[in-house]
């Protein structure tokens, strides 16, 4: 394949006077508001991801399709790149902005347009937050199942750019298995519908490409999701292990038995400690590992599953099992898995969060090479994560005020992921490429798959306007990181081979 | 969006002396099958849609990938069009050959690679039959999930072309859901992976983009797909109508009652004697129309839906209800349903197959419509379908030797897919859009989404030597067909405004 425009650095993007810009969209964009102080853009600078810090030249905030059709069509015109952004939750940076770019924030759309119980879907604006679906599907017994941490406060148009992920994922699939249709801007600001309300549409299959891709194909403008009934009966086993290897093998294990559990997550003795100490879950604190186990569905579908995963977990190794006893219970474990995050940045000045995704069979193996990396660079790494997808969150604990640190946690993480890719998985479950693994889509793909993309790419933004510079690396990108692609099963890193 | 080629008509495809497209062959691709003569090529004029027939210019039958590699590359150099064959079960004419191009058969790379049951998945080569997967699985207690009707004979690689469905689609998704990873080849023969053995993959989805993309985008080498436990139990009920429109309403009432079945099927009564003539399923023959609803999962699980199921049919005004008492009746239930367009085929001189999808609350008015465009036509039309995703198959029945039965036939037949696309449906629900459909994709679609459409197939194609002429149709076919397009609700045909 050939890419069908010239491939830039990423130094070299268009650079547009602001006065230009402002000038442009105060004549085409009547009533909308433009952030363009140093004061007013500050709070703009940086995601969830707030390591890396950019101030936008602009910050627009649309409330109408109209405007956001306008600003598009400004920007194209004019050649200024446009970054846009939901709730700024993203843990990798998507939504970083450009110096020399507008940041377009949709958060202002989030009204719910429509939820129709008898055919199961909510149409929503972009802004709607993820729980807010959830809650306004309710009253009818339905849901929306995919479901990040930060469900609370992220929106629904950053969950289709970034494909998000959450605990109830193993079961109930990402963002794209639960979209019916999206409505989108293409960067001319013409409007496309990708999807349809029927099961198979024919054509090719836009809506899934666009999942995930990160503000670089278009711009959300409204999401029909799916609704799920909610499941009549969920109960949480927490199982206890001597070693993490044995947690990670029982996960396999499980699965391997023909359950699929609502959700499986697993937490190292770290995680335990530092959970506890802060929401007084009632985890074993000298336990090496637990897993957490829902199962959810009709009555006698959980008692039978509950018997057959207590049963593998017993086989596995576990030395304590306990299943919550009530809802109360059940919540309470829950509420220490959800508050990890934070219980660890409790014991900890800074931490760095990771996200990779690697083959069940494979996670005993990468949990001892973490450990190993961990004695190695002489910085504590917790472990709490998706376990049934496989979706690992090491957590690695550093202090920004000490020289070096913040370094040797960059290669810790570094070197996670590029085990991850050598085991067969991928540098991200859920969070997204972004910004900050921009570098790591170099040893995930050959040029050949990277070249691909970028065609794809060129078809929708030929001139690479929208969110450039994330997700998707130049070749020229990849050749100055050097050559880190492992390919075909041949490991550049030969102390990787043992894993 | 710009498209990145030009657009040439369909005629204008290039045409290169099959003499100088021989010796190429026969110089570049060693030990290389090619089919040449007149008589050799005849077999190959058509695929499972023989109102279409082209003999190509020649037929190559590969063994080894780099035979399949060496030929795209000949006919890249030489700018011979190649259209991509594996069983050639078809019904849209997707893998119809072009007089000027090759017809490239993937049939011998038959052989299954591996299934791994620990983690749930079979690599199998493209032109593994559907059917053997399952049987290689079956050991484990494995299966793989869609199930086409013609799964004895189709080939995986046509799944994946045309993201085939099938009776157990409704719950376990179509072809797209059950994909892990897909090899292809570029048109220029260079090898690229789609998906990852992880559940999430970085990037964009190039997996789902490829599934359902007919030949235009790739040719497929090699298929990861997901392995399902069987399930421990499935019943099936029975259930009779006086009207299609009441059966039609009862199908969105199990859906909506929170039931997701097996399989959920729906017959008429031209559909019904027909089968029971030719297979003596015991179905009730006077019924206006049948429902068949499977129900699989654990045993608790399945009584409970038994129970819930046949409380919304007894509410939805079924006349008669019945659960099949054993495995034989079961299999006697499925049999008239499976046997259904052959048994139509006993009792008319010819049949057009339609395949079309529409929401299923909009089941009774289409059914309702359909019988009046029978009525004004004249023909009959039996109906037999995938009800529970609102997947259509009207059988409109004539009789090629009366003048003027064959164009009555394929108007009615455009006419229903104009109410299907009126309704908020599509064109096709498994069948694919092939060389049959090509005309109604312009009624699907607006020339902005077309576009879109085909600059994704410029990024993976740019001379368009892959199946072209299938698929998505040039704005300049669809200029001349006259503007169909149904956009945003307005109706251009006021007449089906009533459904």
């Amino acid at each position: 394949m050939t890419i069908l425009y010239d491939e830039r650095v990423d130094g070299e993007l268009p650079r547009v006077p602001k006065q230009q810009v402002l000038q442009a969209l105060a004549r085409d964009v009547p009533g909308l508001t433009v952030l363009h102080t140093e004061e007013d853009l500050r709070p703009y600078e940086c995601d969830g991801l707030s390591a890396y810090r950019t101030t936008p030249m602009l910050v627009v905030l649309p409330e109408q399709l109209v405007q956001v059709q306008a600003i598009l069509k400004v920007c194209h015109a004019l050649g200024v790149p446009v970054v846009a952004r939901g709730a700024g939750t993203g843990l990798s940076g998507g939504a970083l902005p450009l110096e020399q770019g507008v940041l377009l924030v949709m958060a202002r759309f989030n009204r719910i347009l429509e939820v129709n119980p008898a055919q199961r879907y909510a149409r929503v604006q972009p802004g709607v937050r993820n729980l807010a679906i959830s809650q306004a599907a309710a009253p009818y017994g339905l849901y929306y199942a995919p479901d990040p941490s930060s469900q609370i406060a992220c929106s629904i148009g950053g969950n289709v750019a970034e494909n998000a992920g959450g605990v109830h994922c193993l079961k109930y699939g990402l963002t794209v298995h639960n979209l019916l249709k999206v409505e989108i801007l293409t960067v001319e600001g013409e409007p496309l519908t990708l999807g349809a309300d029927a099961l198979d549409c024919p054509g090719f299959d836009l809506l899934a490409l666009f999942t995930g891709s990160e503000g670089m194909l278009g711009i959300v403008t409204e999401v029909t999701v799916k609704l799920l009934p909610k499941p009549q009966v969920a109960k949480v086993l927490l199982a206890a292990f001597d070693s993490v290897e044995k947690a990670g093998a029982a996960v396999a294990d499980i699965i391997a038995a023909g359950v699929i559990p609502g959700g499986l997550e697993m937490m190292d003795n770290l995680a335990i400690r530092a959970a506890e100490d802060f929401i007084h879950a009632g985890y074993p604190v000298d336990a090496e590992a637990i897993l957490l186990c829902e199962l959810d569905g009709v009555e006698a579908d959980v008692h039978d599953d509950c018997e057959r995963v207590e049963n593998v977990l017993r086989a596995a190794g576990a030395t304590e099992l306990r299943l919550a006893r009530d809802e109360a219970e059940r919540t309470r474990f829950w509420a220490g898995r959800k508050n990890a995050f934070p219980a660890v940045g409790r014991i900890s000045a800074d931490y760095y969060c990771m996200d990779g995704t690697i083959p069940r069979r494979a996670l005993p193996g990468v949990l001892r090479g973490i450990a190993e990396l961990s004695a190695e660079y002489g910085l504590r790494v917790a472990n709490v994560f998706h376990a049934g997808d496989g979706n690992m969150h090491p957590l690695i604990l550093f202090d920004a005020n000490v020289p070096g640190e913040l370094e040797r946690a960059e290669q810790v993480g570094g070197k996670i992921l590029e085990l991850c890719v050598a085991v067969g998985g991928s540098i991200t479950g859920e969070h997204g490429v972004g910004r900050e693994k921009i570098n790591q889509m170099c040893a995930q793909f050959n040029s050949d798959e990277l070249t691909c993309f970028h065609a794809i790419k060129a078809a929708f933004d030929p001139r690479r306007l929208l969110n450039p510079g994330k997700n998707i690396p130049t070749l020229h990108r990849c050749a100055e990181f050097g050559s880190m692609h492992i390919h075909h099963g041949q490991l550049p890193f030969p102390e990787l081979e043992r894993f």
